[in-house]
């Protein structure tokens, strides 16, 4: 024991490898920062089994501290098993466990404070790093998303006209009406209000929803069959796992919503890629389990699926006894005419899953979507849904949005928004549409936030056009980025417009025109950016 | 052609077999109603291909409708297919699908309107749900998920006094304050503001949360080791899925937190149920590829992990080349000094994966949870919740956080919630530690929403007096549903506080109590609820 006792006896100096004034500089607090110089001193071995620490008195006259803190850093040694203390005996260090080798790598470093040189074994664990085998399923979702990444980007350090799709940008939310429906929710919650929310959302929400989808779509659903979800991509991934897997085959319009190719991939399920035409997806009698469409407004061209096909794939999915996944991503944005009515409102056998979202109407911030469930499904995606998303997050945004739609604000905003997205749109296709008409063939489309372009000419001309434009400052999102097939295409491109103002566009526009003039892809034209008539 | 010209010679009483006039009182717009009048006619075949649509002007006419009406309805019904338009020649029915018979229940369904009769083939087809077939997947979701159901809920009609834990209530919570905060941020989005989020969450919140873990737990990371997740859930669900799947295997606490069982069995991965005793759970050289664990306080019994255990569990994973979950899901509510260090302040190999929570110590509706990933695991964790949640819903309140962290006011909650919540325990030791301490035997814990305890005596007269209490107006969680292994097991209790006030707690155990007295499980005393003496 007099050995044990000697560090007191003569200072503490010799007692902490780990300076106690470091660590008090690193956590700012004093019981803390001896905690950690004595867990350190224990955890390396510096302080041996057995051995006496000093008295909370003695310690703190040591450290100036007060025998609070001394004493609370020893209460959480005592805690964490790092010390012994018996009654009238004082506080001793604890048995270290018999297992681990004095100097192990792993013990060793745990002392380590940053900028501390490393021990040759410590360096070596913290270079290795750990082999990682991650799940089939974790492999499957790293892959596809790795394809994702950087597909909606600009060229690093481009500062041109950029086509690529972003939504409306910055234009145009009524952020203040906005908020002002937010802070009143904000002001409701608190104690004694009705906070009721469950893993499906807001149940206001959910029934201003179901009313809205039956006024403005026809399809006839109520609160219990609407999930509110965070953004599309959440309802989409759910029920890609629960019905799809390895040995099954989900379709997939080809070109298509790169974030389906995602969720499909993820599940190890089979992808079928289906062709698109000018009147949306093709229907087959595709041997599948699931069938991803964008009837309303194909994504990305724009077409809009015919009566026959929304018809032979209610048939087909009957016929087969499989299921198909609605995406209505964007068909709020339609002036011409009031949005098309969706493949659920034919849905008589319960079939048809659709999924809407509010990223796109107001603002990509507000992660709200949902999920208007058939019967069979309601429950299996709620389920489910526990496990990522147990709880909304944004029951203020949620309450203030259903206050939004019922009051008339929300469409205010579309009626708004449309007119501007038409507008933009009108001077997009006088470029496209005139002195680029012999490069591009437009889709033509009366909604969205995005117009589709097939080539004409052959691909080598494409590329060139493309990198050329970019030199100019024109850049566009190319097609090949929907492509849900490997092999061939026809080279296309996706021009988002609703982020842009008109000049921009006619800027764009008359960049990508004195391109392709450089190129001789068109003949020298003197009609500038105004646009109108056909070179072709 | 006279045929078809007919009906609107005569009137178009006998066009539509679906009346205009419910359409509208259904959709409130003339222009819509028409529209879903004529699908309707069209698709139930009452309107047969090839028939002639009246002029806008006559239709408009007719039913008392500007002619921009009409025109619209035109053109929606167009757009989707359901008419031809020939410049100058009028609006045609067009041909529907041959592939589907005139009456097929599919297309006499779609014109149903509410309340209306329907056929026998709508009918049988309405009654007959479609075969759903899971996915593997979706099968154990849905089972483990319904396991889930219910198990903290009162029982149905109860109104005394439940222990069944449910957070903090609505105690003590500063809705004030954190209103103000988000309200704050909210002022601060809009157009030019700096709302930078990714799937990652706020960067501002990922920084304060790594400074903060420095300061307070001694775990060294930075803002790019930190992902936002909804709750700890989510971080759960999704790192399980990556490391697990059928074949693999993953320890967890038995008892322990059900949610922990629900992820692993999604996975479809063997769960191995490990002991645990006062000092938490017992190590053991587990063929296992991830361990669950809650060191900081065992979840539910409340024990502290032992520091050779912790490094134990360390020296496991080493060796075993495996990984460990670290579930701090309430090391907040510590008043006995400062709280426990965590696991992963000690992993040197980045072997362990940190999930922490703010719904525990704020509000449940706050669902902010956040994990500290080890360098290997990072993107792929990133691009998986990808899947689930590409962007944080809350970018408002997850600002809103930092700044309350940063301004000090989030430790002024949790030193007044821990005052508050070290009271209530106090209030509740003394009655299961005093009159009630010959039948049950407490956790010692000094932090937690929560007292575990254990029964002394056999299972027979446990469900006695939990029968009995609950009828005399008291009920507490039952232990076995945290059990994670089948078999028998020591009864035990798991005892809610912190949603209750000092005399529920009092009036609570007073009257299990009595109906211990009554069911002669202690003798009689005359101390009514002062709690205090033994009488074991």
């Amino acid at each position: 024991m007099i050995k044990i006792n000697r560090p007191f006896a003569r200072g503490t100096a010799a007692l902490f490898q780990i300076p106690y004034e470091t660590r008090l500089s690193e956590c700012g607090s004093k019981h803390l920062a001896l905690y950690q110089a004595l867990r350190d001193g224990i955890v390396s071995g510096l302080l041996e089994p057995g051995t006496r620490l000093p008295s909370t008195r003695q310690l703190a006259g040591l450290y100036r501290l007060s025998r609070g803190s001394v004493s609370l850093a020893y209460e959480m040694l005592a805690a964490e098993g790092y010390v012994r203390t018996g009654i009238g005996q004082g506080t001793f260090v604890a048995g270290r466990p018999g297992s681990l080798p004095p100097a192990a790598p792993a013990l060793q470093g745990a002392s380590r404070v940053p900028g501390e040189a490393q021990t040759e074994a410590g360096a070596e664990a913290a270079s290795r790093p750990p082999k990682l085998e991650l799940s089939a399923w974790g492999e499957r979702v790293n892959r596809a998303a790795g394809k994702l990444i950087g597909r909606y980007a600009d060229p690093p350090g481009f500062a041109g006209v950029s086509f690529v799709p972003r939504g409306m940008g910055e234009k145009g939310f009524p952020w203040m009406e906005w908020k002002a429906a937010v802070s009143a929710q904000w002001r409701k919650l608190g104690p004694g209000a009705d906070n009721r929310w469950t893993t499906e959302g807001s149940e206001r929400l959910r029934r201003v929803i179901a009313e809205r989808l039956g006024r403005e779509r026809g399809i006839r659903c109520s609160a219990d069959d609407v999930v509110i979800t965070g953004g599309s991509m959440q309802a989409i991934a759910i029920v890609s796992q629960l019905l799809l897997e390895a040995g099954r085959t989900a379709v997939v319009e080809d070109p298509g919503y790169p974030g389906i190719g995602f969720a499909v991939h993820g599940t190890g399920a089979a992808l079928e890629p289906a062709g698109v035409d000018e009147e949306g997806i093709v229907p087959q009698d595709w041997r599948a389990d699931l069938l991803f469409v964008t009837p309303t407004r194909q994504f990305p061209t724009g077409a809009v699926l015919r009566l026959e096909r929304r018809l032979a794939l209610l048939d087909w999915a009957s016929r087969r006894e499989s299921w198909i996944v609605e995406d209505d991503y964007d068909s709020d944005f339609r002036w011409g005419g009031r949005p098309i009515e969706p493949l659920k409102s034919l849905d008589r056998e319960g079939r048809v899953v659709y999924v809407g979202s509010f990223s796109r109407t107001m603002r990509s911030e507000i992660r709200i979507g949902y999920v208007v469930l058939p019967p069979a499904l309601r429950e299996p995606f709620v389920r489910a849904k526990r496990l990522y998303d147990p709880y909304p997050e944004g029951i203020a945004e949620q309450n203030a949005l259903a206050e939004w739609i019922e009051s008339g604000g929300f469409d205010r905003h579309l009626r708004r928004m449309r007119r501007i997205c038409h507008k933009l749109q009108m001077r997009l296709r006088l470029g496209l549409e005139g002195p680029l008409a012999a490069l591009f063939e437009t889709v033509p489309s009366d909604a969205g936030l995005a117009l589709f372009a097939y080539w004409r000419g052959d691909e080598a001309d494409y590329r060139r056009l493309r990198e050329r434009s970019r030199e100019r400052g024109a850049f566009w999102q190319d097609g090949s980025r929907y492509r849900m097939a490997d092999g061939p295409a026809r080279p296309s491109a996706l021009f988002g417009f609703a982020h842009l103002e008109e000049e921009e566009i006619a800027a764009g526009i008359e960049r990508i025109r004195q391109a392709a003039v450089e190129l001789k892809l068109i003949p020298h034209g003197d009609h500038g950016d105004q646009g109108g008539s056909n070179h072709a």
